[in-house]
């Protein structure tokens, strides 16, 4: 018998249509691994969160916008990543992250890799991860059952349990994606990502 | 003769009211010599920005206002800065921002140390540095001929040349403190001072 306590897992919390988080979903789970954690993956739908907290999309503004755009290209080449922005943006996430929690509720492993397939195809290979459609061809891909996936995209089931993620999030006081939880301590965006290693590394500072 | 260009400096653009600002300021400097360049410090008012760029104030949102104020302190103790929130925030420096415009004239390398100085008197010795009185005491505390800062802050031509420069910051797409520009490119943020590291390391990717 031992004291040593399985730590909590990492809480991750992204919007599918977040290039931030497209971003960071290549690697939380490296860092977390490194330090012997593991990640649970959280999509929420930023709309209703905005409301709550004046946030807005980036691509509200113009003059912050043409940074941003830059700013999403120059970080993904330094990650060795692939960019595109979808010819849809900021989309609505809704079918894709109710997707996720139908086939999170089985199989966590495999909703992970239908999330970077989601990200992937919105970011990288100009998909419209938008509509119920687009998000059943990726999950066809993945081995699921298309007609399923479609019938849980509009299960009121799980219509509820995205709005009751999203809400428990905005009243934890998550505002953004991507939005870390490590240890109770909380992180905002991919360029938080090596504080949380350190954090990790460190147990705090 | 040779054929090496000397390059340009670093141009480092921050508002006094900015806490990103204050950690930038102590680290900007030691990223540019590591690199052998220089850094041109360029004080401007955020106030007048956000009104085109349509920004605000961190602490506007309080669910956002909540983690940023723990991001401040977090931020400072992992860089071993000190850091105590003004009592007035976000406060309007233009008193300060005049004041080091007319030690730039003269002294750049002088008008950095005051620059400094009104950043720790904000962020972590509780002086009042939105007023002019608490600026010319600073800059006395350098050195400086208390009186003629005081002039210095009310002179219509150092109050043209902030208004000047701001506009132009403006103009060139500046929306945030601190920015950065790295030979022409764009860095928003202390938490890009890594990539401003390795864009000088690699010059650019």
């Amino acid at each position: 018998m031992s004291d040593a306590k399985t730590p909590e897992p990492i809480q991750f919390y992204f919007d599918f249509s977040s290039p931030y988080g497209y971003i960071a979903a290549h690697r939380i789970d490296g860092v977390a691994r490194h330090h012997g954690r593991t990640v649970d993956w959280r999509p929420i739908l930023l709309g209703p969160i905005f409301k709550l907290s004046g946030g807005a999309p980036l691509s509200t503004h113009p003059i912050r916008w043409h940074y941003s755009l830059r700013d999403f290209h120059r970080t993904c080449r330094l990650h060795n990543l692939p960019f595109a922005l979808p010819e849809k943006f900021p989309f609505a996430a809704t079918a894709a992250s109710r997707a996720f929690y139908w086939i999170d509720h089985t199989d966590p492993s495999l909703a992970r890799e239908f999330a970077k397939a989601i990200y992937d195809g919105a970011f990288a290979k100009g998909l419209e991860v938008w509509t119920a459609d687009g998000v059943a061809a990726i999950a066809a891909a993945q081995g699921l059952d298309r007609q399923a996936c479609l019938a849980a995209i509009e299960d009121p089931h799980w219509k509820d349990h995205l709005r009751a993620i999203t809400d428990q999030a905005a009243a934890a006081g998550i505002f953004g994606s991507p939005f870390f939880i490590v240890d109770g301590e909380a992180f905002w965006g991919n360029d938080r990502i090596p504080e949380v290693d350190a954090w990790l590394a460190r147990g705090g500072w």
